[in-house]
Parts: C-alpha cells; sequence; structure tokens
C-alpha cells in the first residue's frame, strides 16, 4: 500500500499501523502521539543480520532513546553506539551486553570517562587531547581503557552539511594522516589498550559509493597502523544509510550497502592478513520508517495560503525546521479520500520557521481530523522540547492488533520539575 | 567593564556575575548553568515602565519559563504573553494577575480555549476560523471570551526569516485588509466581546523603523475597525526588540522604541478620539542580557582548527545552530587574560551543526575551564533539550553576593520519566 512500507495499510478509510487503527490510537492516548510497529522495527534489524552476518551492530541510540525500543534492539541481538553516560544507562537498563558497546563522542569529560570505564565499554577516542585525558583516568583507577579511535577520513556524503561528520572541517575526529603515529603512542601508553578504528561519515546518505569510498580511507590507515605493529581487531564503520522519506524516492538497503563495503574491506584484509571484527552503527535506517507521528488539525486556515495549524511543532518533530527535511503526511482519519486541497502544515510554536510540510496535496481537512508522520521514528522524539510550555508527547507500541505506552504523555507539571523559588521571592 | 552590562566585572582574573565569582558558581553547582542576574533583569524592566510609563508590558513567557524570574517579572508589575496552556499554569503560579494575560496562539485546540476561558484571560485570535471555534466553545460553556484579534500587518523587520513573524507569507494572523469585517462578524457573535487589536512582527530587530510602521498600519486598521461601529480599547505591538549580542553593535533601547512608536500611536488615537490602552510584549530585551550561560571545557583540540569542546551543546542552548547566532564568549576563569589563540567552540552532540561559536579569540584554554556564554537567558533554557542522552542543566538566580538555586541539575533519571515497559519484552 504505502510503498515498501507494509505495517501501514487503509481499512475503511483509516489508517492502520500493523492491525490497530490510528484514529483509535488518536482518540484513546491523544495527540501529539509517537506510534511504533515493533514488527517492522525487528524487520529492519533482522534485514542488516542478513546482510551482514558476521558484522556487530550497534543501534545508534541517539536516534531513539526509548527504553522499549532498547529492548527490542537488545532481544534482536543488536549492541549499543552511545554518546554520554545518560545514553550508557539507557542501554545497560534495557541489557545490552558491555562487549557490544561503544561510548562515542568528542567532548566526554573525566566523569564519562570514568563512567565508561566502570561499566567496562570500550570507549572511541576523538582526538590525540582526549587520549592523554582518558589515559590519566585509567590509571588513576587502576583501570585499562580499551579504545577505538574516531577517525576523521575527508569523505563527502552528499548529505545536509549540518549532518555531514566526516568532512575534513566537521569537529569529529583525527585526521587521516595523523592516525597511524596516534596508535603507535597510544599502545605504549599506560592505562589504554587500542584495538581498532572508528569512522562515521554523516546521515540519511542515500548513495552507497561515499561508504565504500570510507571503507577504502579506513583499509589505508589500517594499513598504517598495522605496519607500525599495531593490533587491528575491530573496524567500526559507523552508520548513515539513508531511508526513504519521499514516496517516489529509493535509498539504499543494508544489502546494497554490504555489496559495497564488505569486498573492500574483506580484499585488504585478506592482504593484510587480519581479521578483524567488523561494526557498523545504524540509527536512522534501524528505527525511523517503524515509526508514525500522530497529530491533531487545531485550526484550518485560510490566508494567502492554505494553512492546516496542528498540535504538534518543531518542539515535537525539529527535523523539518532544523534540516528542511521531508516526511511524508497521510489524513489518517481520510486515507483513501483523494488529495483535493494543497496545504502547508504549520505547529503551535511562536516562530514562522515552525512548518513542518510545505504544499501538500491532501484531502479537505477541518478541525479534529488527524494527521500521520510517517518516518519519525529516528530523531523524533529524541530532539523533543517543551518550548512554548508544550509538555512532551506519549509514545507508544504497537504489535498486531495490540499497542502498549511505552513512554506517558507529560502534563503540565513537568514544566515545574526541578524549579525551586527563592522564598524572599514569595510573599 | 562589558559595555552595558554593568552587572558583570572581573576581580582577579575571574568573571563576576553582580558580586558572585563565576568560578565558583561552576565549581559548586556544575556546568552547564544558567546563571541570571537579579538586578539586570528588574533593571530591564524598569526601563521599559520609564519609557512607557502608561503601556501593559507583558512579559513573553517563551523567552524564559523560569518560575522564579516569572515571579521577579510580576513584582515588576508585568503582565504575561503566553502560548500555551502550559505556560497560562506558570504564569498563574508566578501570581501574574488575569487581567494582564493574553493566551497567543496560531493552533489552539479546545482544551486550550477551555482552559483561557475558565482562567478568564484575554484571548489572541488568529484567524477567523478560530473566531468560529472560540465563540462555539465558549457558548457552551456560557462565558464570553474577551478577544484581540492578532493582525498580519505585512512588515519586514530586518531579521532572521524563521523568526520574521509579520510578513504576509507568515503564518501568523489575519490579513490586515480582512481586519475590520472580521471584527464586526465578531462584534454579533453571541460568546465574544471584542476589545482590541495585536501584532508582533518578529523578535531581534535592531532598528525602530518597522516598529514604526507596524504601529501606523495598526492604526490604520484600528481607523477602518472603528468607522465600522468597533471598540478598540486595547493595542498590542507584541514584542521584538533587539538586543546587542556583539559587543560592538549597538541596540535600540525602549525609550528609542517609545520615540518611534508612542507617537504615531499618539496623533491617531487623538483624530480618532479613542483612549486604548497599549500593550508591549517583550521577551528578548527583558531577560537576554541578565543571563549568561556557563560551560565547561572537556577537550582543545588542534586539528585543521583549534576546537573548544565544551559540556554544552545545541541541546543547551539552540541558538547558533538554529539561526547562526552569535553570543559573545568570556573565559571566566581568565577573564583578564588576552586572546592569544582563536578557537572554535562545539558542544558534546553528534552533529556537525553542533558548533556553538566560530573563531574566538580566547586566552589559551585547557580541560577544566569555564567559558561563559553572554546574553542567554532568553530562548536559552527554553529551547533545551535531552538529545544525545543529556540531562538538562540547572539555573541559579543570583542577587548581590548571594546565589539561590532556581532550577535543579537533571540527572540520568531524568531520561527514563514516564517510561514503561511492556512486561512481555521483559524476561
Ligand atoms: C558516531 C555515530 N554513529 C552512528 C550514528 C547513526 O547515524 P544514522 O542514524 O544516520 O544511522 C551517528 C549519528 O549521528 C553517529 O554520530
Ligand atoms: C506574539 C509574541 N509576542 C512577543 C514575543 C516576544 O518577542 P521578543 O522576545 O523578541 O521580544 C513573541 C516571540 O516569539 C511572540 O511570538
Amino acid at each position: 500500500m504505502f510503498g515498501s512500507k507494509d505495517h501501514l495499510t487503509t481499512i475503511d478509510n483509516h489508517l492502520y499501523i500493523e492491525d490497530v487503527d490510528c484514529c483509535r490510537l488518536a482518540a484513546e492516548e491523544g495527540t501529539p502521539l509517537y506510534v511504533t510497529s515493533e514488527r517492522r522495527l525487528r524487520e529492519n534489524i533482522r534485514r542488516y543480520h542478513r546482510a551482514f552476518p558476521d558484522a556487530e551492530k550497534y543501534f545508534a541510540v541517539k536516534a531513539n532513546g526509548n527504553l522499549a525500543i532498547l529492548q527490542v534492539a537488545a532481544q534482536e541481538g543488536m549492541g549499543a553506539d552511545i554518546f554520554s553516560a545518560g545514553e550508557l544507562s539507557l542501554v545497560r537498563l534495557a541489557g545490552i551486553p558491555r562487549d557490544m558497546i561503544l561510548f562515542n563522542g568528542n567532548s566526554k569529560s573525566e566523569k564519562d570517562h570514568i563512567a565508561a570505564l566502570q561499566a567496562g565499554v570500550r570507549i572511541s577516542v576523538d582526538s590525540n587531547e582526549e587520549l592523554e585525558h582518558l589515559a590519566r583516568t585509567a590509571r588513576n583507577l587502576d583501570s585499562e581503557a580499551e579504545i577505538l579511535f574516531r577517525v576523521n577520513p575527508n569523505v563527502s556524503p552528499k548529505t545536509h552539511p549540518k549532518i555531514a561528520t566526516g568532512l575534513r572541517s566537521s569537529k569529529f575526529g583525527i585526521p587521516a594522516e595523523q592516525v597511524a603515529g596516534t596508535y603507535k603512542r597510544a599502545m605504549e601508553l599506560e592505562g589504554i589498550k587500542p584495538v581498532g578504528l572508528h569512522c562515521h561519515i554523516g546521515s540519511q546518505i542515500l548513495d552507497t559509493a561515499p561508504f565504500a569510498e570510507a571503507a577504502g580511507r579506513m583499509m589505508d590507515i589500517t594499513r598504517a597502523v598495522v605496519a607500525e605493529g599495531g593490533n587491528v581487531e575491530r573496524i567500526d564503520l559507523g552508520g548513515g544509510l539513508g531511508i526513504q522519506y519521499q514516496p517516489d524516492s529509493t535509498a539504499p538497503l543494508p544489502s546494497d550497502l554490504a555489496k559495497a563495503v564488505l569486498p573492500v574491506i574483506q580484499d585488504s584484509c585478506r592482504d593484510m592478513g587480519i581479521f578483524p571484527q567488523l561494526i557498523l552503527e545504524p540509527g536512522r535506517s534501524i528505527v525511523a520508517d517503524s515509526t508514525i507521528m500522530l497529530t491533531g488539525v487545531n485550526v484550518v486556515k485560510r490566508a494567502h495560503v492554505n494553512f492546516v495549524a496542528v498540535d504538534a511543532g518543531f518542539n515535537v518533530l525539529a527535523r523539518p525546521m532544523l534540516y528542511d527535511s521531508y516526511h511524508h503526511v497521510l489524513a489518517a482519519n481520510r486515507a483513501e479520500e483523494q488529495g483535493e486541497e494543497t496545504y502547508t502544515i504549520v505547529g503551535p510554536i511562536c516562530e514562522t520557521g515552525d512548518v513542518l510540510a510545505r504544499d501538500r496535496r491532501l484531502p479537505r481537512l477541518v478541525r479534529g481530523d488527524t494527521l500521520a508522520f510517517l518516518d519519525a521514528g529516528a530523531y523524533g522524539f529524541s530532539m523533543a522540547s517543551q518550548y512554548n510550555g508544550q509538555p512532551r508527547p506519549a509514545e507508544v507500541l504497537v504489535s498486531e492488533d495490540r499497542w502498549e505506552l511505552i513512554r506517558h504523555r507529560e502534563d503540565e507539571s513537568a514544566l515545574l520539575a526541578g524549579q525551586t523559588i527563592p522564598s524572599r521571592l514569595m510573599w
């Protein structure tokens, strides 16, 4: 019905996710609401397992930090790419094994290093300077840090500049030409055990060529490290595989990614006589299309253009405003009606930039209708804020014909959380 | 010492806010930390009172929703511009009188209307369509809504396009040429009592001419409404006065704004023989420069440029990433040292766009130093998120030589708030 999204169908003019009526969800759980198909989530993970039977797949928690979703990922055999001590506690709670967790990030505090060392997870070291800091902390704790180095491979991934992370100019990683030297120094450092190399070239990448290019660069660097006597037991290619946000676009599948990168890596490694563990860190391609965001129509306003003002703004779904991203939109309670009108869909936030979708053909809408934003599972709730005094939305997990709340809707009391008022200000 | 910011000084190489050492604040309360000078906040409000002795000033809560700050605003005689039911409960708690509250917004739900009607606050109606919805709800509650109409004056304020709200193309307001007709219809509607007109042309506006232009348009519209027999008891010109983010820039003061708009309004109103209450809705110019954001240096990284990686990213201060905004940066523990290096200041977030400041001359920095981002009080904490598993920062209020926590730092448990896990997913 909706291209490859076989977890979405329509019955009697209503949009269904698996066997659950989205209109019922909106009525019973309220809007805005994030709704995830468990089946689709599991399928997306299994597709990676089939394409890369020998690689470890670390879910990028930044894309979606919901514990139920992390638990599904754990059940399906994923590890985790984490970016903070907060994400570390989430993945530990979800039962992801410590041996399959990589603590990433370009700005770790001493506390972050201690949390990683005490949990016994590997650390991706972003710079020469971090290496020295970490070594000192590890020695202080009488511990040894197993590390990978985040490499800046200088590859241009043709995506939105804010999320192109593998360019020379980005803040991430050690310049490619310095890595072998840094690796050598690390081998001599007490408290440090270098075990591999890591890169991540960007997000929402729709072409496999940059991945093949990055894999090639990683092999060049591996060769230089091995020549210096380094042990490269792990090679982490990061995440970044794009998905099909526009219905008429195409996106590469995990199997396409495998075809692009595996030969490069296997050939080079065979040449070098090393057999490192391959690691991937997919976020978006695991969780984005498993989830829709339901939002209620408050006002249909005829001005110089036709506006549909809904109850979700960039406080709920920041991607359109941040990256000019496209999310496909359906009318959940008019799912079989023809597009008769052209609407610009806006949120309740006080800024002109609070536009979720422009010039969409949709059935004629009225107050009380429900819209579904597709592909909202990655960088959706995880970027939500309470801007404009808006409590954050709820999340539900759907499996076949039942659903369960996996995060309660905040109410206004959430705006008060943590606030204390100096008594001299009160009468 | 810092231009007009007389709440900031240096003593013995440390930055002080009022009489409190910022290094002590960072050491005792941790970083990232928002720190507000109560004196500066009160001064900013009083400056508006002096410039506009007869106007009501409604604090734009979206700029800063901290209760202690709202309480100071209430003590100083401000009302409130609110954008949601959540903000309504904040300003009620802070003791702002109902007669000085305006419920704004382009996408209000029935619940929002009910909350406003039950609280007895005025409502700014954004469209013809909202007018009909509100009338119905008011009649259902046997209530009467006192309303202003949000007018789209079609004025170009020369600011960042995402926050230029008075352009014809923006989502806000009723097109100027329709207002008189809508007003007339509203006078006949049961459940509705139109009492005035409202506009807001944008934010961070550094020139008073657009305000004068908007005031002129509002007078033209008022004339048309009066000609139709309408009562215009309140004229709300919104907020938007810019502040001096760059040390060598200039920004108009409330007194400059008064000089630009008061003659326009007074002359026209005298002509028409009406004496409406003038309302202003300043946010940024009240609270931005009262507050600094302290952030700790985690890594100083020499790559193709010199990066300083700090513990605050766009999760804490979104403005630089959203609007390419400039915030002036000082080294709080090296406040009297010369700028010797050029640094790009980046946060801990996984995106290349997580850059807080580019190419700044600063003293030579090391891990453990503290940086102060100035003018962080407006659209700072209020836009904060937990993206990348980062708990949100604390806020403190400084008065002379003492400080008080006004919002506790979140810890990792805040990431779990509201989460529930379907039991079938647990062993
Ligand atoms: C280091 C790292 N790995 C993996 C990811 C996940 O990327 P994606 O969601 O595009 O797969 C990110 C995203 O920012 C990242 O920074
Ligand atoms: C209706 C309205 N009034 C007032 C303001 C406050 O603007 P500023 O903070 O620029 O003074 C805003 C900001 O978005 C607004 O939307």
